[in-house]
């Protein structure tokens, strides 16, 4: 299977602990990065796990909140320092580039890359990104502010070609497309090969979905329906569900029972408020509405 | 002895490592404390390091590269989650203002404190700020902006009371603080006791200077004598200082002369580059010339 990862860079909320760095993550397809938020540390996280920086070339910001967006700076200033020269994209709700041009232009005299700021409407789930692997596709959210979570989808892929069968039909090299696409094949003797004689199923295209941050909407449950992983903020255990809606977050219970109406794989809960001191209390009352549940955490990789 | 006590927050330069944070100090004098530079992550750090927000209101930082400033909008921000009411002051190179203030209005709707800033000129040595226990004076430095480092310089405090001599000679109360300041005591009989048969010397005034980013310079040498304890950058091994003068940066054995030369009590190095993956080779480096040489690592504190 080619890869589709997710990893952990901070999933702690807006007040610093000891335990959490603020919202950041990378998804790596097939090498190709993509960095959901960028918080403070951002930056030196990915620079701990190993990742690369010259393969980040798309971070996507779900909304202008301190604790998604202030590793910003450094970031581009490090790569900036690295003398990259490829384009860096940042899709985001509108308001970043006003924001943030002044302070890379005070602190970046000469830039050896351009930032391209792609702004993106928070009200309907609109197409943002796509290329030969994959699409990224905004889902509306709802918070203190305009914000959109992210489904990162593979595009279904053409069949593998069975090779014994192909060298057995002696197929022609200027058939392999087309079969690969579905078609059957004729022989010289006009024999019909069924091209499920000739190919077997590609991996079932995989999907990654994240929310954060939010009330817990129905919305979101039908978009992201049947997704292999979704991340989910819990910003709150249960009995602070009060607080969790007076401040658009999502309790551990709402966020487990939002992946079950979803219909989803796997949970990845985080967004962490400071006031935990051990968030296994969010893990047991999510499992116990969606089993299938885990806990964030830096440094943490999880294979979609 | 009182509190002055030194807390390394981060000692890294520009491009993060696996091992540093970027620069920010916290000087602890008598449970006030003094922050000095706030590099991408203080926030985190500061929080690490057990200290206690509400003990901060100065900032200080030595010049607008993003190493040492990046870490502002989350400590401020942060703060003003926390309630803060107090204002804080930071003190810096002219400029800092106008690219902060835009992003604080933006992600900080509503401030529940006021955060005054502080410019000050490079070029000559200035006090720029004082209360009852401490003053913090410039010291000018050549980087590639204008940059300062900093003195902070205990005042010098009265003499102890020698409380069984008091008893003895029967002082009334009144006297006390007049003997503090050093009169002597005369008796209802006429006798004179001189001083110092009442009271003993306080400690000594205890002064830190920190100087970082910066060429070595000879005028440091001067301004820092026989301090206490000087943090002085050293980014580059001995090998790299072509390097070092060209990006208006100093080595370790040039930090090392220079302590010597300033006659000062212990050198603490850091700003390391990333390129070194073992940062003892600085050291040795340094302690051939001045001995007594200390390595900056995050979470280290020294008693000044």
């Amino acid at each position: 299977m080619e890869k589709f990862e997710l990893h952990i860079l901070g999933c702690g909320s807006a007040l610093p602990t000891t335990r959490h760095f603020p919202t950041s993550q990378v998804l790596n397809v097939r090498d190709k990065l993509f960095m959901i938020d960028c918080g403070e540390g951002a930056q030196l996280q990915f620079r701990k796990s190993k990742l690369k920086f010259s393969r980040l070339n798309h971070i996507f910001i779900s909304h202008l909140h301190g604790d998604h967006c202030f590793g910003l700076p450094g970031l581009i200033s490090t790569l900036n320092l690295l003398g990259r020269t490829a384009e860096l994209h940042i899709h985001s709700p509108q308001g970043l580039e006003v924001l943030l041009r002044p302070v890379l232009d005070f602190f970046n005299r000469q830039m050896t890359y351009q930032v391209v700021y792609h702004p993106f409407d928070t009200h309907q789930p609109a197409l943002i990104y796509e290329d030969r692997s994959i699409t990224v596709t905004t889902i509306p959210l709802r918070h203190r502010m305009p914000t959109c979570g992210f489904l990162f989808s593979e595009k279904p892929r053409p069949n593998h070609i069975l090779r014994e069968m192909i060298d057995f039909y002696q197929v022609p090299v200027c058939e392999l497309n087309r079969i690969k696409n579905g078609a059957d094949f004729v022989t010289p003797d006009g024999e019909v090969v069924s091209n499920s004689r000739l190919t077997c199923p590609a991996d079932p295209p995989r999907r990654y979905a994240y929310c954060s941050d939010t009330l817990p909407l129905a919305s979101v449950a039908r978009q992201v329906q049947g997704v292999d992983l979704l991340f989910h903020e819990a910003t709150f255990a249960d009995e602070d569900a009060p607080r969790a809606k007076e401040t658009f977050h999502t309790t551990a219970v709402q966020a487990a029972v939002l992946a079950r109406e979803g219909g989803v794989k796997r949970l990845l809960i985080g967004h962490f408020s400071a006031r935990y001191e051990d968030e296994n209390l969010l893990l047991e009352q999510a499992c116990e509405v969606f089993p299938a549940t885990l806990l964030a955490k830096e440094g943490l990789s999880v294979s979609v």
